[in-house]
């Protein structure tokens, strides 16, 4: 679809069940708010499905797998081949996120979007754009076409999923290098440092880690990317693995799936997405605090505090597992919870046998 | 059993195995450290059970419930029949932590260690001390002889749940007035003043606030406990819910099983628990940071930092069952997760086939 008519289509939350919710609440057996998020998260997921009653028993985290021509600055520690291994790997719950989704009986839907490789498997699917984008440091990681068809693979898994009767979406990648594009969409998108916006990523050493300041500050200056273009962002600075994510955003608004960000890459794209639409943001549920720095500053700007501080650094979507069950739980308390009236009228009734 | 038997029977962590964990944890397949907090409490699972493989399947949270003399001065704003009737129906799957730990297939056990009320039910183990304790407003709010005897009332619940076959233990408690008491026991304690350690618990006014925080200041100023003496800060200023979970942290001690702290009342039981025995601290497992501000402080003097961050006050062992499926999370990733040197030997098979 074209990403016009995507954005067209994101409608705001529904405000009047939204208060039929806090309503609830507010009359359970419990003091007023003493639920805290769980309260609020209640009020966001009824107006993002205009009902009260959702069991949000399927559940997908979309996992977006690409390499990154960057890598050949050597910005990562590991070899590139761990993008494909990975990704073979994540089906077979042996990964990080492979554990933690079975565990939240949540699928995964793994997706090469441009993984530096020719292999096929049975464990994810084939929507290759390129094998990998262009080296940043050196020209544009892809042009503006691929950027826009990236997106629309990301919307059309969300939808392939809303098909299937999915009621709630996570955000995964996996791609050596993409902390590094992900560091320079940030600074693109909020005029941050380089000091601010870039972590060590999956582990690197002091000197290593100086070197890839130097990588992201020199591309920054290469591109200049204006904030006001989020596709043009992409095209110079992004990853195919973010874009898709972009997509994935836009997709749940439309579709009106609740989709929650996993860590730094997931929100950079989550970023990405509210500067699209502002609606974007009301559809997003955040997840943990990464340790990567620049994921407390997308978080601040998309106006969201993350629930969970595990010192996580992994990505993969491996912090939705988790959100996924805050959202259960969330639903639990407003359904199952019984309110002060209904306690009373139960014990005069036991009074009156 | 006697105190200082109980206190003797805990012996520190497991080193060789938490040892052999975290190699385990630095070889799987993901940056060493990336999965943070949760790598940490697979290795502290480990050094309590002194095996890696248990499987925390048997969950339970004891929740001590009693009143509180110190209500009549008026610091808390619901009826005190609201103890009684939320304590009927934990078991119910109706009240917040009900609905809670039925998500996490967790059981409840709900005792009665001094409600005031003769009511009995099939829905709460009457272990009931007294009908609540005096006013310490007034007087000591118990004898030292009942403060020992709520404590091993909670030892012996935990001893009872070890001998059933469960594996991890939650904390909860219902009792109203008891953030009063949980003010005073951490003044007590830590030398906090009564603006740090007390706040609007089920919610007050800014009027009853403020009266409560007099209520506090002036019942510190007649007990004046000394914080060398945990049994005898029970005696003039807890309650009989507080003396209940000390006896629940020493037991889990004791029979070696991770036991999860919720909100504040739960984490003033805990530094209790803590003073007796600094051995103690390493079975307790946190939760969230609870908006009550006294939690904070207990949390920062056992050296804890909460895993969620909910902005809930509601207790009943509430923030237990999320942390339940961290601990979940934790064993699963240790044991299922593949490690690096396991991924090449399936790859170089299929190649060789």
């Amino acid at each position: 679809m074209q990403l016009e008519e995507i954005l067209r289509q994101i409608k705001p939350l529904d405000e009047k069940v939204q208060a039929a919710v806090r309503a609830r609440q507010d009359n359970l057996i419990k003091p007023v708010g003493s639920l805290g998020k769980l309260e609020d998260l209640s009020v966001q997921l009824a107006g993002i499905t205009g009902d009260t009653a959702t069991r949000f028993s399927k559940k997908a985290i979309v996992v977006m797998c690409a390499d990154n021509g960057v890598y050949d600055e050597g910005v990562s520690p590991a070899p590139q081949a761990v993008t494909l291994m990975l990704t073979r790997n994540f089906q077979k719950g042996i990964t990080g996120v492979g554990v933690l989704s079975k565990l939240s009986r949540s699928d995964l839907v793994v997706v090469d979007i441009g993984i530096n490789s020719d292999a096929r498997s049975e464990h994810f699917l084939d929507r290759k754009i390129r094998k990998g984008t262009h080296n940043l440091a050196q020209r544009p990681a892809m042009s503006r076409q691929e950027a826009l068809r990236a997106i629309d693979i990301g919307f059309d898994e969300v939808r392939k999923l809303h098909e299937n009767g999915y009621t709630v979406v996570g955000t995964g990648e996996m791609g050596l290098g993409n902390t590094t594009t992900s560091s320079l969409v940030l600074m693109a998108l909020t005029g941050c440092s380089v000091e601010e916006a870039t972590g060590k990523g999956a582990g690197l050493t002091e000197e290593a880690f100086l070197h890839k300041k130097e990588v992201v500050r020199k591309a920054f200056e290469r591109h200049r990317p204006a904030a006001a273009d989020p596709v043009g962002i992409l095209e110079k600075v992004g990853g195919f693995d973010i874009a898709g994510l972009v997509g994935v955003y836009l997709g749940a608004a439309c579709f009106r799936l609740p989709v929650v960000i996993d860590g730094f890459i997931s929100a950079a794209a989550a970023l990405l997405a509210f500067r699209l639409s502002e609606k974007t943001r009301d559809f997003m549920i955040p997840s943990h605090a990464s340790e990567e720095p620049g994921c407390a500053i997308a978080m601040k700007q998309l106006g969201l505090s993350p629930y969970f501080r595990l010192d996580m650094r992994l990505g993969e979507g491996s912090g939705c597992p988790f959100t996924f069950l805050l959202i259960d739980a969330a639903q639990a308390i407003l359904n199952d919870m019984a309110t002060f009236e209904e306690v009373a009228m139960d014990n005069s009734k036991k009074t009156a046998k």
